[in-house]
């Protein structure tokens, strides 16, 4: 038995039928040429053998009494046969039978009794390629963990045959340079933060009282209702080369490329809906920063910027400069703080996600931001699974209350992917954001490249 | 706008992730001959052009304050592609893969904001079959009124091409002589049951003092332990003129053949594992009785009867005699009740599966039965969907705390079909008690034939 972390608590308190609290992952395999259409059933079999299983994916939740502090770990035999199994998607098998299977498969949530852990083999897709769906939640991982762990249980031997199951990974074994992320930082910093509560309550009270040059009002969104029960999904993929070619044209990072293209297709999509607020709208985005002399031994800081989206600006080459501008000015506000109150602030600007039950916090006037935008790190080498090239690798993240969409970007070796979350009700016809994007990247190729 | 009734309600508030409260069917179509494999999208976009929809099948739950009495139906608009959707069986589309997507599909909780049902039309099935699986609450219908709406939207002409989906039949079509389910009768009878509360006291107090001649404590078995969210399914197949031999040859009834075929395989199970108690398992068996000397027009006694399984007796002949004689002795002490004490009496027997609010309830101080099996009337004459035959009619019921198996039988034309829900965890390897009622029968049949 373990005692679950008071963070990791809040994960599994605040969730229900309408709030799932899982992180998700959609992997898109090329077979691999050799292989027939077999190859998913044998690659099963092969994953089923992949044992003993780690700790981490064998405990499940017991509760002693009724409280946070109570939640504790349990850990026990596994049935692997009920956390990975295999499907299919109905005929012609593209795109939209795959995200039709996915969205129901992100929106149900897992059963509490077991390890909270769920993969799915998908076969029967167009094109001679196989899926991998799959979902953790956020007590047992973060998002960003939960990619590393994915990555690293892939391989840039194509030839190997040894297996490598995310369930089987150790620690110890090699992975990219990552840093950790957010709430990983947050919850390590956890009983520094608790007990130095003059430094949080500073921290609250500067950015309450405007001293950090933060934009601290999002303007109201149809993104900022609650939520349903129901998910939309929709994924894109565009050439990373492309979007190096921008970044390097305007001096700018890819971070700041995602954000414009993000911010082109919010403002497309708002405007077709005449519900473009004339205030631009503020995302929420998680960065890694490392200070001017901090050596790498000395760590990283992983913050909760504010990033003014620009969605006002009406020429896709100054929302771009604007966006930079802004990630800039918010990283100089972080940078400048003490390292404690940095974190505590980055934890007070994530409290509308659930983190409100630290000592000195109290929920903000307003919500401070529309939308979580991520780009997690993803392999630079091509990778694979038993010889199956990666050729797609869509983070699924967790929309909430107030926050009815959620966009998350990674890489593979030469792609760049895009996944995004909706409710299904108060974000409809989602997957024009797909096409939004496509446009907002042609655009910006010709305003700047 | 429309006031939710408090028998229906207490369906949404008992349920959780462990706990879902929807009903299930599973049915089994065989392809028509002059019909390749793209006829079940044909049928699909045939059954997505079925409107307008009924408004049972478009209301869904709003609570307007916190408690039983403030939940409401609301009309709305339906996304009926949100609702009705296609999916896939892995290879080879056997027994296995269509369970393992059933379990899944049927663990699930319904999303509250929408209407409470979703249908699921499976293909990749093996020997050019199809499936039709839909879940309702048991908010919104009961397992005996949903199977009868299902077979409803089915015909007995082959040859039609008029598409009926479940929910666009009319109540005032012809349907089938079935009798209102017994939830359906408490929930007509509840304000007189509710009102008469001396009455109800005294079927409670004429039930725990032992004046009915009732097993009123059925012993602990591993059946009666709390559940966890994961279900297992398992379903089975066979003639029903073999039922009906066994019946003749023994001057019983098919309901007495059903519960000494799940005596049986109980037995053996139970047995396999060192688990059967000396005292003989209790089912709770919800029967369609009509008294001496009541016309048809006075309708139909549904009653909750308890039957001693006789798992304590070896002898498949004397068992089923047993069985017989606990039947006929249950049913006498039900019709001589006035009619409104059977009633109250079925609903307090019912009452560990929810029903605990009733004025004048109490809890009973043990549960009285290990499970519920019910026999549920299926179509007399083959049926079809756009020409389709229904070959397999698996109904999937409930199980609850303390109750974690329920058997459900029904039929086609000419096949008896068993659907076993269980918990994943509590009763595991349930596919063998497929194999034990196979045994069964074919003991049953030497023993009696």
């Amino acid at each position: 038995m373990e005692l679950l972390n008071p963070i990791d608590a809040v994960f599994l308190t605040a969730e229900s039928r309408e709030h799932p609290m899982h992180v998700g992952s959609l992997q898109i395999f090329e077979r691999p040429a050799e292989q027939g259409t077999d190859f998913v059933r044998s690659l099963y079999a092969e994953l089923m053998s992949a044992t003993p299983v780690r700790p981490r994916f064998r405990r499940r939740q017991r509760r002693i009494l009724g409280n946070f502090s109570s939640v504790v770990w349990a850990h026990g035999e596994i049935d692997l046969e009920y956390h990975l199994r295999r499907c299919a998607l109905p005929q012609p098998g593209g795109t939209a039978e795959l995200l039709d299977l996915v969205e129901h498969l992100h929106g149900t949530l897992l059963d509490r009794h077991r390890p909270l852990w769920e993969g799915r083999i998908i076969e029967g897709m167009a094109g001679d390629r196989l899926g991998l769906y799959v979902k953790m939640h956020h007590a047992l991982i973060d998002g960003v963990s939960a990619q590393r762990l994915l990555q690293r249980s892939l391989t840039d031997d194509p030839f190997t045959t040894r297996i490598r199951a995310p369930w089987t990974v150790s620690r110890t074994e090699p992975e990219p340079d990552v840093p950790e992320s957010l709430w990983q930082q947050v919850r390590h910093a956890l009983p520094r933060l608790a007990t130095e509560v003059g430094g949080v309550r500073s921290a609250v009270r500067a950015l309450t009282e405007g001293k950090l040059a933060l934009p601290l009002s999002a303007p109201a969104t149809m993104f900022n209702v609650p939520i349903g029960g129901a998910r939309s999904i929709a994924v894109g993929s565009w050439p990373m080369e492309r979007i190096h070619a921008v970044r390097r044209a305007t001096g700018t990072t890819v971070n700041d490329v995602v954000l414009a293209l993000s911010a082109a297709a919010l403002r497309e999509y708002l405007c077709k809906r005449n519900a473009l607020p004339d205030k631009p709208l503020t995302a929420m985005v998680p960065v890694n920063l490392r200070r001017t002399g901090e050596t790498e031994s000395e760590g990283n800081l992983v913050a909760a910027l504010l990033c003014d989206l620009g969605t006002d600006i009406a020429d896709p080459a100054q929302r771009l400069a604007a966006i930079s501008t802004s990630m800039r000015e918010s990283k100089r506000v972080f940078t400048e703080l003490p390292r404690l109150q940095a974190l505590a602030l980055s934890a007070l600007l994530m409290s509308p996600l659930g983190l409100t039950f630290l000592p000195g916090f109290q929920a903000l006037p307003r919500v401070p931001f529309n939308l979580v935008i991520s780009n997690v790190p993803g392999p630079r080498k091509p990778v694979y699974l038993q010889g199956a090239r990666l050729e797609h690798n869509y983070p699924l993240s967790i929309p909430f209350d107030g926050q009815a969409m959620n966009i998350t970007v990674t890489s593979t070796a030469d792609s760049f992917d895009v996944g995004i979350v909706g409710c299904r009700r108060a974000v409809p016809h989602l997957s024009t954001l797909i096409d939004h994007l496509d446009t907002a990247l042609t655009e910006l190729e010709h305003a700047t490249c």
